[in-house]
């Protein structure tokens, strides 16, 4: 089985840190084929970030498609352009956040997301209510520091996640933390440990979920709105 | 005052159609500025063709900007980056989709919308549910015509969507009907005659709201989701 | 153009400040009629005083009918009586709450709604609900004020409003302000010149929106719930 | 224990029959004390009719406060002025659609509700939400009959009814029945023998709830929205 | 009438308390038989203690019902079984949550449940979420006591209580509280008068919403999920 | 890895089609422990005989547990006794039904269950709720034949259950169909290359999200609901 693993941004430093999180969930025998949004922006960081990501990303998926890929994880916790993604797809195409608030939901009654800048908060509450989740989230919550301080040798960017990850426990009562940003994805095993409470990485989960549903034999509907696009 | 009415596809003869429909609206004193997006493709029918639209469309709103707009009319009933708009913008920016069915909501108990093609209901039907009017919304109907069949001169385009009309108006109870493509907007008075229940425009409501909006003193806000984007 | 707004209680110093801020709202060319409910409570604050205001209420739309009125602002900002006003009027009716929570949805992510007194708060949070606007509604808030100290001179409630503003954008991380009463239309500017964020008076709103509804060519839908009530 | 039951239309065959409901429902010991609203519309069909009667019945409640009771039923099922009512009155108030719905989801997985006028459809179903009951709400149907000719004797009304209820157990898949009017009270059982189904008449319930929270000790609470009117 | 109070726990002193608050609620008339889920656990703290205590319930309907009951209280705050029981049931059966949450709502605009355990809390929210009243519910709380402190003489288990009562009023501006286990049923009327707000017990509420289920002629709809057991 | 598949009623033959089903959607290295409710209803049609069925169940979960497994499928549609077993258990707990909706959620916009009896209907939507993807399902239908239909052979059941796929396409306009019985989980490519529509079986689903689950490090949250059971 062969998995595309896209980091929509344009960073290669986190697109190797992506891979290595897939590669680390994969199952023997799956390939990950790791891509990067080559002419998109730098970092994810709000609406018009993500907007303009979409077309290398859709590039990349066209790519992957063409390479006979299984099935495709976008691997930025916006989930940026998936119903587009579905439509040039054959098989699963699954975005971080849908498949870390979706694991979320199956291990524990309630989640708090911890995610990099305030920015993000309500892009990322609106994307729980349209997952149907919104009972289950406690709070989405912000570290406040940009995506790429995470990128940074020394930056003091995981510790700011960990005391918020604290502070979500704390006030929030949450039975689980979901990491809110595809450059956190190295850091979930060392926050769970630290917190003592189950550390979602949706690079991990997402790469797990289209694993599993390549597994079951299910691919991209196409009697619907994700079928192929119309030809213009 | 001075609007940008931003077609997000690329035909010509749709941003004059709407165009005109935006000018008929606009109050006098309000200048209207029609927009294209060029090199988008020429309907926007779906995910993918929205998706990538949006890059056109931004370039359209910098220009509109750097005019000193006073507020921006998306033209696509999909609502297309709307939020990556709203960052770029100063004044108020609105899709026609949230304008029309916001305007049925304050008219009537209940609306359905009837658009061009299936594909696109189950993502209207999403939008509808983000605008938190799912419990007003009786149905999302398709006429079952591509977009541009809406442009051609001697297309029995109108008499379907007409007749998907009082089907809606006999099957589902609305009170309203709203008209779920750009490419409808010249043929709003001529089907509320015809089948007797307001018809809702999305290029006229969206005109008259921005205007509204600007007219009441209002900006986008800039203190969270929508602020200007990060500089990378 | 000419829309009546409609103070549905007695006390004319509060009808002249809404008059003031309709008037400045309303387009050249737009008549705005202010209109005192005559014979209702000072003050609504509650459903009882709610309810015995509508009568006198609708007595106005009838006489604002028939004087030939386009569109209706109910100007308290419990929405008295709206389903009633809409079944006697031709144009369109909107009530301040509605307006000004469906504007702050159109240029922010999220809002709080700051008002009077805390027996208010339930109302406005079912309002919200009704409207389909909880996901977008931070919280309700009073600043503990009776309706009429905004019409006392030296009162300081407009400090108290402004603090809790602040505090609202403090502690909700809103980002947009709603003003949950009709007497603070005349404080909506210098708030928002205060706290930084912008804050939305529904007496503007709800003018604007008549203004756009009458200049979209909508009327309130007479084919369901709104019709002319029966005869008896 | 006393209890009153206020019809809050005028017609007094309504209440005669109301109070026959209420009086067949009442445990022993209990007192009706069946009110009608004085000057009040002749029927309630509609927003504009419940507006205007609501002040006669607030004029009850207090008569009804002042004599005594120890609970107030409000039978007419727009649940008119219930907040304001609440506010008057020292024990609990209930409204017949509250009454019933709550009771359909107690006994049932789901139920519809028959009413009387189309145009009562949309009120009733908004009513349906605001109780938080749409997810076991089939439907809200309408028998196509005005509220008085459940009145006139030798009217075909109760039929109508039947065969609504008939087509609402076949294609909604209701597992009970609502009955949408106070004017259907004398009805209920006769329907449920016809039908086959638990038809459920709000005068019943809301006299017996009422009678339940007075026997649990309970009262309309005074601590927040319910508290008695401001003094003006 | 005859009603079965079950206790689905083991605890036969909680029997006997249920007992004492189901009688004192009961009319005049009305018989109350106490049952205890022999064999269940000796009490229900989480899913587990709740799944394991069905069967025993179970057997206590049967018998009851073979004893000719008219209806059923299920007297544990997380209403285990309720479904089964319906299906074993002629007459009507509550369980005491929704009872408690479903008086709340007719008395109060909001109300706060107060429970015994953390681990119960998201149980609780749950349930209220499938009761449709999450909208009215501000907040379920514990005041971190086992449940079977409740019945040990001496215990500070009410203060406890009590003090997040307090807790409740002040921060969640609730206007009604509802004791979150069957265990608090003889704290209610103390815990009122110290509190000062409507304190609302389910084993009350529940016989009484059952003598008024029963009153009104109402049996649980045996038309579709609450059909008797299908033969094996 | 080991997983159990935990079929919770009696019926053997239903248990080995279920292993089946496992095992041919288990990856390599993954052992599938096939488990039998010993003592529960030989079929689960209602909440009486799931109720009935979850001690067996817990028993099973208990032993697997002892005997190390990874994680757990609950093979009954109606996911009887999750939370229960997740207490107990260590690693994560799925049932079919919340694997089979989630999993459609991933790869179309809506769907729709084909059940097996009219019973089951409500059960399956008030879960479908639960799960928060009401929005998503287009409608819960039942193919009107028993659970043990399934299991014999020469049966037309199949073809029952193929021609309310077909009803559900046409009519419902869902974009994948989730089979809502385990018996079914051998029909699930035979059906969908009948229909043409990705049919998705909850048995192969869920036991792929376990998979999931456990390779991306994630065990059942111990922290809050489903900490392991109070000792009594």
């Amino acid at each position: 089985m062969k998995i595309a693993v896209i980091n929509p941004n344009a960073t290669e430093s986190m697109t190797r840190k992506i891979a290595v999180a897939a590669r680390a969930a994969a199952a023997s025998g799956v390939t990950i084929e790791a891509r990067t949004g080559i002419g998109a922006p730098a970092s994810i960081e709000g609406h018009h970030d993500e907007a303009m990501a979409v077309p290398a990303l859709l590039a990349q998926v066209r790519e992957a498609e063409a390479a006979g890929v299984d099935g495709i994880v976008v691997a930025c916790f916006d989930d940026p352009g998936i119903g587009a993604c579905r439509e040039l797809a054959t098989g699963p195409v699954i975005g971080i956040c849908e498949a870390a608030v979706k694991a979320a939901s199956m291990i524990a009654t309630s989640f708090t997301v911890v995610t990099t800048l305030p920015r993000s908060v309500p892009i990322i509450e609106e994307m729980v209510r349209r997952y149907g989740l919104s009972h289950q989230c406690r709070r989405v919550r912000s570290a406040a520091i940009p995506v790429l301080a995470l990128e940074e040798p020394g930056s003091n960017a995981r510790f700011l996640v960990r005391d918020e990850i604290l502070r979500a426990v704390e006030e929030d009562r949450c039975e689980a933390v979901v990491l809110g940003c595809a450059g956190m994805s190295d850091l979930a095993r060392w926050l769970s440990e630290e917190t003592g409470v189950p550390v979602i990485d949706g690079v991990t989960t997402a790469t797990k979920f289209v694993e599993a549903l390549v597994g079951a034999g299910l691919k991209t509907s196409k009697i619907g709105a994700y079928a192929a696009p119309n030809p213009k």
